[in-house]
C-alpha cells in the first residue's frame, strides 16, 4: 500500500474542481474512526459531488496503488469506513443532491449521501414505503446502508436493504463507470452485479447512485407487547407466532438487562422483574391487523406470557417502540465501551442461543445484554466494558469469539446485518471454509487487482486475530 | 472445447458407480434440445444422485477442458441447458431425493431435481408458502428455477426465485464443493455468492442443494377480472391500482389475441370483443382481501373498465385463472413455432410498450400475442410462426431484435425471467455497455478459467447474431 505524497495531493487538487481536499491533521482526524473500534488517520480526505471527479480520483489511486476508503456518516458497527491503511477517504455524505420518487414505477433514485430517513419521508409523501429501517436511519446514509446491506426490525416481513435495490451506478476499482440492473423489478440479464455489490462493504467499487424499489405503504398497524417471566417461554412464543400463519412486520426481544437499563435511563413503566419482553408490530389492512393482534395476544398467553398489552392510541404505540429504541443509548450507561454483535441463528435456535449467551456471560464474567430482531433470528448480544481495563477487554475478546463460534455451531452466521469489516474478518474461514472464502477472493482480485478499494476489510490478513485489548 | 473420447468415457464409467452413463445416440438425442431453439447432441449424458461422483466428474472435465451442461427438466425458454458445444450433460432431474420442510425455521431444503410444485405442496402441508410460481412449476425442477432465477405471476408482490434462496451447496467449475449462505434469513458474511449463483444460468457451478425461505401461507384470496375496450385504459388501471395503496399478489394482462386464442381453444365465456383483460389476485387476511377486491373494482371502473367480475366460489376463481394458464397452449394453435419473449419495462412504461408492440406487429407482419405479468412490467410478447418458412423467420428475427431494443429504450431489460441463454447473448452489450459486460466476464473467468461450465450461454461469442431462420 502506498502513501499519498505531496505530488499526489497536487494531482488530487487539480482533479477536484468542485469540492474540497482536506489535508490538515485536525480535519483528517474526524475521518479516522467510526462507531466500531480503532482509529486510523487517512492521508487525505476528499469531498465532491462530481462523479467525473471521483472517476478520475479512482483512476489515480489505481495507477498509484493508493488505498481508497469510501465513507458515508460512519455509523458502521463493524469498521466498514475505517481507513486502516491510510490513503484517501472519499466523504460521500456530501453527495446528497439526488432523491427522486417515481410513483408510477414504484421506484426511488438516490445519491449515496442521502440520509435513509429522508428516503422514508419522500416515499411516504407519495403513499409509498421504503421498508429497510436500520436503527441508525436518521443519521446513516443510504450509501452506507447499501455497502453494508443494512437490516433493521422490519427485516422479518420485508427483508433487508438488498431486497429493495434494483439498480446501481458504480465506479469500479479501476475507474470505469458501470450501471447494473435498472428500473425494472424483474431482471435476469446476466450476473446480478447489483446484489453482489450491495453488502460488499465498499470493496468492489463506489456506489454513486441507487435505484430503490418501493411498495405501497400499509394503511394500518397494531402493536402488541408481551411480558414473560421466562426467556425460554418468550423464545417459544416467537416460534409459535411465526407458525400461526401471521407474519408480523416486527418482532423484537428485550431481555431483563435491557428492560432494566431502559427503565433506569428513562422510566416508562416497563416491568423490571420480567425476564423478557416481546414487542410485535403487525401492519396491513386495518381490519386484518386488528384481528391479527388478537390472535398474536392469544398465542403469547398460551406460550406463558404473564401479561399482554395492546396500546390503543398512536402515542401509546410510539411509547412502546421508543423503549426498544432506547436500549442502545441506555446500556452505554452501564459501562462506556459497547461491543454490539449481530450473530444470527436459524429461527428455531433462538431459545438455545439465548441459553448459550447466558452461559457465556457467566463464564467470562462480562456485562452482556441481549435484545434484537428475534423474529428473524438476528439477536444483538451487546457487551458493555471499559476499554481502558485491559484484563476485562481480554475476557471480552474471548467472549466475542465464543459468541461467533456458538452462532456457527447452531447453523447461523457471523453477521446478520452489521457486516464483517475489520473485527470479524479473522472468523471468516470458520464459517465459509477455505474454498468458499477463496471464491470470494477471486471476485475481489478480478475486480480490484491492485487491492485499492477499502483494503483491510472482509478478508482476513495472514494470522489476523481479534484484538480489543490494545 | 474438447470432445469426450472413449478413454474419457471409460474414466467417467469408473467414477459413476451409483448412476448411469448414457452414450447411445438415441439416448443422447433426448438431451439435445429444450423448450427454446436448436438441437445440439451431447457426447455423453450422466445421471447420478451422488455429489461425490459429480465432484469427480467436474474435476475430470476441468482437467480435460470438456464442457459440462447441467440440466433439469429442460423447460428453459432461453436455451439454458442446451449442450451447444457437446461435452457432458449432467441430468440433475434424477437428484430429487431431498425435500425437507423445517417449519420452525420457515425453511425448506431441496435437492436440484425436485419439481417446484412439490416444494409448493410440501410447504402448504405445514401452512407455509414457497411464493415463486413459474408457469412451468408442475414440470420444472427447482435446480432449473435456481439457475434461471425464475419468476411467475406472484413476482408482483413476492418477488422471484432469488428472493427465496438463502443458502446453496455448489460444485465450483474446478470441482470444489462450497456452501454459501445458510439457514438464516439475514446474512452479510462476505460477498453474496448465493444471489450471484442463482440466475447465473449454470455458468458458475452446479447447485446440488438449496435452502429456501418460506413464509406463512396467506389465509385467503380474492380474484377480480376487469374487462376493457381499450388496451391503453387497461394499462392505466394497472398503474392506478399500484398507486392506490394495495399490492395485489398477481396482476396479469391478456390482450385481444390471447383472449380469442383461449376462447377458440376452450371456450369459457371470455369477451372476444374486448381489447384487454386484467386478472387480479389479492391475498392475505379474509377481511382485508374482501375490502381490497371492492377497492380494486372501483379503480378499474374509474379507469374505464366496461365490466368487472368478482368470482364468488373457489371453482369460479379457478376457472378465471385457468383462462390465463391456457394462453400458452392455446396460441400454439395459431402457428406451430412459438417465440416467447420476456422483455421487461418499468411499470409506468407498460402502456407505451403495448403501443410499440402493436407497431412492431404491423411493421413486420407477424402474429404477435401479448400477455403476461403486467403488474411488474414483465410482459410476454409471443410471436407465432412456422420455422420451416425461412422468409417469415427472418421477419421474426428482426421483430425480436426490435422488441429488445424497444424494451431497453424504455428503460427496461432484455429478460425479466427467462434468462439470456443463447438467443439473447448477442444483445447483452446493448444493455450493459462494454464495461458492465466486462465485469461479468471477469467473474466468469476467475471462477471458471477453463470455460467448462455451460459454455456458450450469456456471453456473446465474437460477431454472434440472432439467427432463427436456419
Amino acid at each position: 500500500m502506498k502513501k499519498v505524497t505531496d505530488s499526489h495531493v497536487k494531482e488530487i487538487r487539480s482533479i477536484v474542481k468542485t469540492g474540497r481536499v482536506l489535508t490538515n491533521e485536525s480535519d483528517r482526524f474526524s475521518y479516522s474512526f467510526d462507531a466500531s473500534f480503532g482509529t486510523y488517520l487517512p492521508d487525505v480526505v476528499i469531498q465532491t459531488k462530481s462523479v467525473e471527479e471521483l472517476v478520475a480520483l479512482v483512476k489515480l489511486a489505481n495507477r498509484e496503488k493508493i488505498p481508497v476508503y469510501p465513507r458515508g456518516q460512519a455509523t458502521s458497527l463493524s469498521g466498514g469506513p475505517l481507513p486502516v491503511h491510510g490513503g484517501m477517504v472519499f466523504d460521500l455524505s456530501v453527495m446528497n443532491d439526488v432523491l427522486e420518487v417515481y410513483e408510477e414505477d414504484l421506484v426511488a433514485v438516490a445519491s449515496p449521501g442521502v440520509l435513509t430517513s429522508n428516503i422514508h419521508k419522500a416515499a411516504e409523501q407519495k403513499g409509498l414505503l421504503y421498508p429497510p429501517d436500520p436503527s441508525s436511519s436518521h443519521v446513516s446514509t443510504i450509501g452506507g446502508n447499501l455497502a453494508e446491506n443494512s437490516g433493521g426490525p422490519r427485516g422479518l416481513k420485508y427483508g433487508v436493504t438488498k431486497d429493495y435495490v434494483i439498480g446501481l451506478e458504480v465506479i469500479t476499482p479501476e475507474g470505469e463507470l458501470i450501471r447494473t440492473g435498472g428500473r425494472t423489478v424483474k431482471n435476469v440479464t446476466g450476473y446480478d452485479l447489483t446484489k453482489l455489490i450491495v453488502g460488499s462493504e465498499g470493496t468492489l467499487g463506489i456506489i454513486t447512485k441507487a435505484i430503490l424499489r418501493l411498495i405501497p405503504k400499509p394503511p394500518a398497524s397494531e402493536t402488541v407487547m408481551a411480558i414473560f417471566d421466562s426467556l425460554v417461554d418468550a423464545g417459544k412464543a416467537i416460534s409459535k407466532i411465526l407458525t400461526s400463519g401471521i407474519l408480523p412486520s416486527k418482532m423484537e426481544l428485550m431481555d431483563q438487562a435491557s428492560i432494566v437499563a431502559v427503565e433506569n435511563y428513562e422510566p416508562s413503566g416497563l416491568p423490571r422483574d420480567a425476564e423478557a419482553l416481546i414487542l410485535i408490530e403487525l401492519d396491513g389492512h386495518p381490519l386484518a391487523v386488528k384481528d391479527e393482534a388478537e390472535q398474536v395476544s392469544k398465542v403469547c398467553k398460551e406460550a406463558g406470557a404473564r401479561e399482554v398489552r395492546i396500546p390503543q392510541t398512536q402515542a401509546e404505540k410510539e411509547e412502546v417502540w421508543k423503549a426498544r429504541k432506547l436500549v442502545s443509548p441506555a446500556i452505554v450507561r452501564i459501562k462506556p465501551t459497547k461491543i454490539s454483535e449481530d450473530a444470527t441463528v436459524p429461527r428455531s435456535q433462538i431459545p438455545e442461543m439465548c441459553r448459550r449467551l447466558q452461559e457465556i456471560k457467566i463464564k467470562y464474567n462480562i456485562h452482556l445484554v441481549v435484545f434484537g430482531h428475534a423474529g428473524d433470528g438476528n439477536l444483538h448480544p451487546n457487551i458493555l466494558a471499559d476499554k481502558s481495563d485491559k484484563e476485562e477487554m481480554r475476557r471480552v475478546e474471548q467472549a466475542v469469539a465464543e459468541i461467533f463460534e456458538t452462532a456457527i455451531q447452531l447453523g447461523g452466521t457471523l453477521s446478520g446485518e452489521h457486516g464483517i469489516g475489520t473485527m470479524k474478518a479473522p472468523f471468516m474461514e470458520m464459517e465459509l471454509g477455505a474454498a468458499g472464502l477463496d471464491m470470494m477472493k477471486r471476485i475481489k482480485l478480478a475486480w480490484d487487482p491492485n487491492h485499492i478499494m477499502n483494503p483491510g476489510k472482509i478478508f482476513p490478513e495472514p494470522g489476523q486475530k481479534l484484538v480489543l485489548s490494545e
